[in-house]
């Protein structure tokens, strides 16, 4: 059993705001993440899949198909956009880090699993001191 | 005659966009850095000031104060924010690196003269992988 | 179940000594980290906590919170001291990396427990190439 | 117990190329690092151990020793040579990041366990996107 | 004047060899570099041309045009290839950083010309230690 | 004309007090870096020589020489020391960054020069964020 990470990054933006509370409430809770036009960031993605290693390739899985299969699915529609705005699945969604990793997590378990590749672990790096990490647990 | 660097971040929204051209120009020119609700990244900002060092001191300038005017006069006006709308000093320029940089260049250089120290250099990294420099040539 | 870090930063100078060993045998053990004066180093901590995401935030904890947690309680006391002299929670104590994490951890814990949060994990860098992670088993 | 971990690093060439394959199949599935002259890496070798924390000397293991059992036992094994050609555990096995951090795995697991000490992970940077961690699970 | 840096990275191998020398001589001056197999690395490359800002772009250069011809004229050249070997404009040339990183030049400097744009400085990473620049000079 | 850069490790001790002055006058200069056990650094030094490339090597200079000069003369004499106490060419020198890296200077110009070698720069790195540069001007 063998866990292989592959790393990406990308480039959006996003206001923290939840719409059920009072503007004084979210500016208590966010702070300067609540301002209005909102802000942005540099964000790394690093995707970890476990498995076992066959024989014939030496390999858990082809990295260049991993890093399509999450190009395809997660980088192309959160990319150079506005979270809060521009990706269908944070719609309705505060757009944290922790409610972003949750909603990659369901993307691509799935997709993976189709390919019966095990997704292990979602770590996201919004900037470089604030990190979160998901199982799926 | 030594240079010293004192490296700060900040994180901020923007949308590469030119109102006297019209929307196909602007595509054409600035691909998915023209989305509508703009995008954002985590800047790093390296201020490079030059001078002479007092048997006093031994140090060219004390970087806590070199730290702190940077997060007076330009950090706190662009951190957590979207650069097109919030930042007085980018109001009708475009939010490229370039033009960004060349704005730091102006604001800092004119307080650190007070102080009389010389800004020597400005280093920006919109990302890890895009990076432009300003002296003032 | 999320786990979220923050990375703050700390320089500390120590020397690696044991009072109820002799000269020769700490030299013999610790080798130049025995160096009578001492020596020093820039440390890295992460600090990770978990929990579940409630709705109406979106955030396991506020990690601006996190931050002050760590810097009151730990980066105060750490920071900018001779970790042998200078820290009470450290006397008596070899300053290895390992001891320094195992008392890190105290402290953090019973503090983040007052705020119903659990601390899973401390990694401490010494160098870049020198890391120890502790997770109080 | 404490986790504890030393960072090395190795350049070595490889060509991933199975001769039990067709050339067709090969390039199928390798792709470029199929390429017949082989090409290079930066590898960087995390290598974790475990255990308890003795009072007399505030270390699970000295890392100088650790990093010379390292040293002796996989990078002079490694370093600066083409894995398909100079390196004898890497004889008949395809040199994927999979393979060559499972015969590090067997190598350091039982020169360790001579001197009762855990290896835990070993986690190998192909570069800086492309990483395998494994556990001897 | 602005100066805008692209950052690349290709992974290649090669052997340190003067066919004009004897194998002692070559050993002597070139080491562990001399091994007859080759080794490799991950090289980072940093392109930097400088230029004024034209009002209606606010771009020295687009860098997504930069990047494209860097990676079409050089980096398909030489990633996932062995220098020695595969690469037209190292035959016959001794492929260390200082050699590499001049023949880049050459090819850069020119389409960069065409292109009204002038190529400043690269630098070469061969690891995060050993780094190489040149401006032409 | 080729630019040369070794990248080397150490980490030290200091204490900033300039003995000529007041208890109130140091730590109105120096603050929290005024200590009086001290603190320490990792720090990181990069050594740029420059020169012409000789057919004969493809070398400015041979690396490995370049880091057993910089191990020999400046390294071993300042890593795991105290530098107020611990380093002869220190002696009575407050040890800032800038102080630091003017011995360094003498220390190498002189040496490399003995070897037809130009130093170029050095570049000191107290911490990830406070960095010094000197070109002997």
């Amino acid at each position: 059993m063998l866990y292989i990470t592959r790393k990406v990054n990308f480039s959006a933006a996003h206001r923290l705001h939840n719409p059920k509370l009072s503007d004084e409430e979210n500016r208590a809770i966010y702070g300067e993440c609540n301002n209005p036009n909102g802000h942005g960031h540099n964000y790394v993605l690093e995707v970890t899949v476990r498995g076992n290693v066959p024989d014939k390739t030496g390999m858990v899985i082809d990295l260049k198909d991993l890093k399509k299969i999450i190009t395809e699915n997660v980088i192309k529609k959160v990319d150079h956009k506005y979270l809060n705005h521009d990706v269908d699945f944070m719609k309705d969604i505060i757009p944290t880090a922790e409610n972003l990793i949750m909603q990659f997590w369901e993307i691509l378990k799935e997709i993976l699993a189709e390919k019966n590749t095990e997704l292990y672990e979602l770590k996201l790096y919004e900037t470089d001191n604030n990190i979160v990490v998901y199982r799926g647990e």
